[in-house]
Parts: C-alpha cells; sequence; structure tokens
C-alpha cells in the first residue's frame, strides 16, 4: 500500500508530518509519497533513518493556508499540497491520501478531484470516539448541516462499512443519536430516519440517548452533521474543563498535591486510552477513494496511525464495499434514490 | 411566597420532597403546600420539626406515575398531586409550583393550565449547569424539537429575563450554539436565528462553539430543544463516564489507592461545584406563571433549592418581565409576531 501523505498540512508541519511518516514506514509494510516542498522535505528527511526505499517525494509549490476558503483554494492554487496528494489517488499513483490541513479544503478538494461513490448524496465525516469498553464512530461530525432522512440512512450504510473494515467487528451495532430510546422520541429528521434505518441492512439497535453513547451500547452512531460537530466539541471541551475542574481543586486540598503525584501515571493511563490520535484522524466517507483528514494539532504518532488506518482502509476496499452496500439499497428502495437525485437535479 | 410542591413527585417521594419542604421553609422565610395524599403526608411530616405555620398539606389522591403519556394523565387524573398543584398556581392560592415527578406530564399540564404567555409561540425548558467560571443557563432542554427562527428568539428573550433574574445579572452575555464563531456558520435554522438574535433587545454575543460552552464565556445559550436535550445528556454521560475511568485508571496504579485517598476531598468539593441539585431544577419558561421542573432523583437539597429558586422567579416576576420583553420585541417586528399566529392557526 502507497499512501500520499499532505507533508505540509497540519500545525506541525512539514517536521511532524515527515515524522509521522518515518514512523509509519519504520512500523508497517507501508510506502509514503510526501507531497509538498521537494527542498524543505528533503532538509526534513535528512540524517534520519528509515527504510529509504518506502519514502518518496512527490513535489507540490503551494500550500493552503488555515484562513482560505475552500471554493479559492481550489480554484486558485492548483499546486497546493493538498491537491496533489488527492490527485496522486485519482490518478492510482497512491492508494490513499492523509491531510492535517485545512479539513474543509481537504473534503472540497477530495469531493472535487475524486468525485462521489455511486448512490452518494452527501458524503460524511466521521470520527472516532473512546467509550467506557472501547471505541465508537460517531458519523456525521460536520461535513453536512441540514440532512434529510435519506442522508441518515447513507451515513449509517458507511459507518457500517468502515468499523467492519477497521475494527474486524462482523456486525457493527448501528444506533441513531436521539432524545429518547422509543422510535417515536426524537425530531421530524430522526424519525424519519428511524423507519429507513429499520429496514436497512444493517444491524439497527434503534435510538441511543446522549447520556449512554459513551457507554459502549453502540459501535456507530448516526447523525446529521451539525448536532454530531458539537457533541464532539462539547465531548472535547467537556473532557477538557473536567481535568481543569478536578487539577484546581486538586490543588486547593491540603494533601492534595502529594495524591495528586500518587495518582499522576493513572490520569496517563486515561489520556492514553481517551487519546484521539489512536486513530489518526477522520475518515472522509462517500468519495470515490480513501481519505482520512486529521486533526491540525495532530502528533508524529496521530500521523503514523493516519497513514496507517488509511493503508487498511484502502486495502480493505472500503469505500468499494460502501458503494456496493448502497447500490443494493438503492435496488431495494428505488423511490430513495429518486428521491435523492431528484434533490440533486 | 408561598409554593407549591407536588410531594408525590419523585423517585423517593413523598420523604424527601416533604424533607425538601421542611429545609426551605426553615431555612428561608418561605411557604410550603405539600400537594398530595394528606394521610400520607401528614405521616411524613409527623415527629419532625419545622415551622409549622409554613407548611400546609393540599389533599390530592392520584399520582401520576413514570410511564404514563401527558394526554391520557391530563385526560384521566383531574386529581393528580402534580395538577392540583399547578392549579393553586392558576387560583392565586401559591405563587409558584415545583415538580420532581413525570416531566413531559408537568411540562403538558402546566400549559394546559396556566397557559402560555402572549406572544409565547413556545414554551421552552431552561437548565443551569456548570462553568469553568460558575453556571450558564441552556435554553431549550427538550421541550420544542423542531424549531423556527423565532422560537430560538424568544428562548432568548425568556432566559434572559431568567438569568437576570435568578444571578442578578445585569447583562446576561448571550450566545447561539453553532458550529463556528462567524454568522456564516450553522445549519439553516441557527443561520436565520443570529440574524434575529443579532437584533433582538438583548446582549448577544453571537455563535458559540460546542468546545466553548463549558468556559463560562456565554450566560444563557441559545438552542433548540433536540439539541440542548442531546448536549444535557451527553454532557451527563461524559461527566460520568470520565469519573468512572479515571477511578479504573486509578486503582490500576500501584500509589493508586493512596493517592485516591488523599484527592477524595478534591473529588468531593468537584461534586459539590458541579452538583446540578444548586438550581434545584430547570424551569419551565413562557407559560404564565412560575414552575420548576426538578430531576426524578432530586434531594431534600435539591428540593429545597428548587423551592428557594420557584419563590424567587415568582417575587421577581419572571413571566412578567419575559411577557413585557416579548410584547416590546412584537411591537419592533410585527412580521414574527404575524408569522408566529400564522403557524399556530
Amino acid at each position: 500500500m502507497k499512501v500520499a501523505l499532505d507533508a505540509m498540512g497540519g500545525d506541525f508541519a512539514p517536521d511532524v508530518t515527515v515524522a509521522g511518516a518515518i514512523e509509519a514506514v519504520s512500523e508497517y509494510d507501508i510506502k509514503v509519497v510526501l507531497v509538498g516542498d521537494r527542498q524543505r522535505l528533503e532538509e526534513s528527511l535528512k540524517n534520519k533513518r528509515y527504510p529509504s526505499e518506502r519514502i518518496s517525494i512527490h513535489h507540490a509549490s503551494e500550500v493552503v493556508e488555515m484562513h482560505e476558503a475552500p471554493s479559492a483554494a481550489i480554484r486558485r492554487k492548483k499546486d497546493s499540497s493538498i491537491r496533489r496528494a488527492i490527485e496522486l489517488v485519482k490518478k492510482q499513483e497512491a492508494d490513499a491520501a492523509v491531510s492535517a490541513g485545512h479539513s474543509g479544503v481537504a473534503m472540497a478538494t477530495a469531493l472535487f478531484i475524486l468525485g462521489k461513490l455511486p448512490n452518494v448524496d452527501r458524503p460524511a465525516i466521521a470520527t472516532i470516539m473512546p467509550s467506557l469498553t472501547g471505541y465508537f464512530l460517531l458519523i456525521d461530525v460536520g461535513a453536512n448541516v441540514d440532512c434529510k432522512p435519506e442522508n441518515l440512512r447513507e451515513f449509517a450504510y458507511m459507518g457500517n462499512a468502515y468499523y467492519k473494515a477497521v475494527f474486524n467487528a462482523p456486525s457493527p451495532r448501528i444506533a441513531l443519536l436521539s432524545i429518547g430510546e422509543e422510535d417515536t422520541k426524537g425530531n421530524e429528521l430522526t424519525k424519519e430516519s428511524f423507519k429507513l434505518l429499520k429496514n436497512a441492512d444493517i444491524n439497527f439497535t434503534g435510538n441511543i440517548e446522549g447520556k449512554d453513547i459513551f457507554s459502549g451500547n453502540a459501535d456507530v452512531i448516526v447523525c446529521d452533521g451539525f448536532i454530531g460537530n458539537i457533541v464532539l466539541k462539547v465531548s472535547e471541551g467537556l473532557a477538557e474543563t473536567i481535568l481543569k475542574m478536578l487539577k484546581r481543586e486538586i490543588s486547593d486540598v491540603t494533601t492534595g498535591k502529594l495524591g495528586y503525584m500518587m495518582i499522576k501515571p493513572a490520569l496517563r493511563n486515561f489520556k492514553k486510552r481517551t487519546d484521539y490520535s489512536e486513530y489518526g484522524g477522520a475518515p472522509l466517507l462517500g468519495i470515490n477513494g480513501t481519505c482520512i483528514i486529521s486533526h491540525g494539532r495532530s502528533s508524529a504518532r496521530a500521523i503514523k496511525n493516519a497513514v496507517r488506518v488509511a493503508a487498511d482502509m484502502a486495502g480493505k476496499k472500503v469505500h468499494e464495499t460502501i458503494a456496493e452496500a448502497l447500490s443494493r439499497d438503492a435496488g431495494k428502495h428505488p423511490s430513495a434514490k429518486e428521491e435523492i437525485s431528484h434533490a440533486k437535479g
């Protein structure tokens, strides 16, 4: 497997992205194409030890900055590292692309260059989150803010295929995020989506409430991108807030400092277990190719993991599985397909 | 001030509700009418010490169970404790009502008996949540799952009036929950709502992202009831999960147990600071009267606080302030009012 890495994307690029690539090729049987300014990348690689036949450079003269609008970046920066990386996938010179750069631009570029899979109306961004017993996938987390029930059905199929492949789970439990477990609970979107999911060819376990998403009772949790983004951000914000508050309270009690020293290894383990970088980034699902969008603040370890997961996804042909599942579903529900084409037209 | 307490509502009723009433009348200059089965309540009061002129009993022969549907409960249980409590407010024999019973039934009954305030399309449930620096109000958290922008404007006015009164804040900072700080970020509902809030007679500070809601940067956070409920429940679930995971990690390291003993007072302080029961429950805003819905698992302390806040709200005439603000707003935006009447018709 060969992964095209947008080496210039991310807050600590290119040194950290290059370090992540080196870790990946040293640890796994994967090749990485570093996409970006050749001179800068050669500098970054200098004096490093790695299996040199596994890392190559593909020159790109431009870098998309974080403040640029996706449409302008696509129009103007035709030689950007992010675009060149995705083009390598299109030309089948790489099996997958990874970028820790501007996520909106990465998504728009992937859509523009690779296109959508047949029967997909809306590609989605999924994210892996830690639960009490392992990990779950939340889909969509920001690509689509106003959704129709058909979109949520697509998300369910996409999440199902991804989870199966990446976690080797034969039958992931798919749940719909809502405000009550009964099928009558929810808003218009979820009530209609519930009916579609019940009849979809997946292991649908019904609605899941906000309080239960971290329980480990569902493997894939489906929602529209507005809610998904808010749930993701609220969770990140709350986890940080709780740790800050605990630290403050601990330093306020007499025995706190000593106690803190004693539980420090446990805090470290906790942070490791809940570290987003274990799965390296958010897969963009529903496009005709494999693309992973990593956090701007990705560490070398996060980049390494993103490269591994991207190679894994490409090897297991997750996007083809999604296309097959949606094509079977479209055969069963021709009206849903028509509705989608209608909405597109 | 006299508060009608649904003494039969809640998981630990009536003993805990009665205990909460006793705490409230002992601590504050408030009278409480315990509404429920007279014999059972007299039993619960027996041998307790309290200023007896401040507690009275209003008999109600029925209790609404947690599994009952609001419409059926209203139709069939005309002598329920929850209904009788709210009727006392309607008849001006009490200034406010508090119930820790079935929240859906409490809301539907309050709406049915007390009615909506003029210019209110959708009453809302608000909830107080802890932040890094104090508390913020999230509105709506479940009463309205599908909203129009006009509803979010109403929620903003209601939250503003409530926060001003209960926290003695002259100009609460009102923010709109969305997926980006710029006014162009969000879904259709929030983008339209942003325009209305910008022109509303409140201290609107713009969009707030999920990651920042606990930062203390906003006093009132406005959203539709579906999102609000999910944010509330995700937060409760995540806080519990983090504490469980931390405990597990702590007990897994050698020095953990001793360290845990040493930080225990800090954990206690943390729990106290983040305790929902400090404000006793969720005010139902937009109805023609004062009504607080408490958590089913409310402790005596939570009931005491709910009674205190209910008396405070009634004394400060929060519902009249809301009516005035919305009437001024309707005068400024007659089209918005028309749109609402149209939607109702």
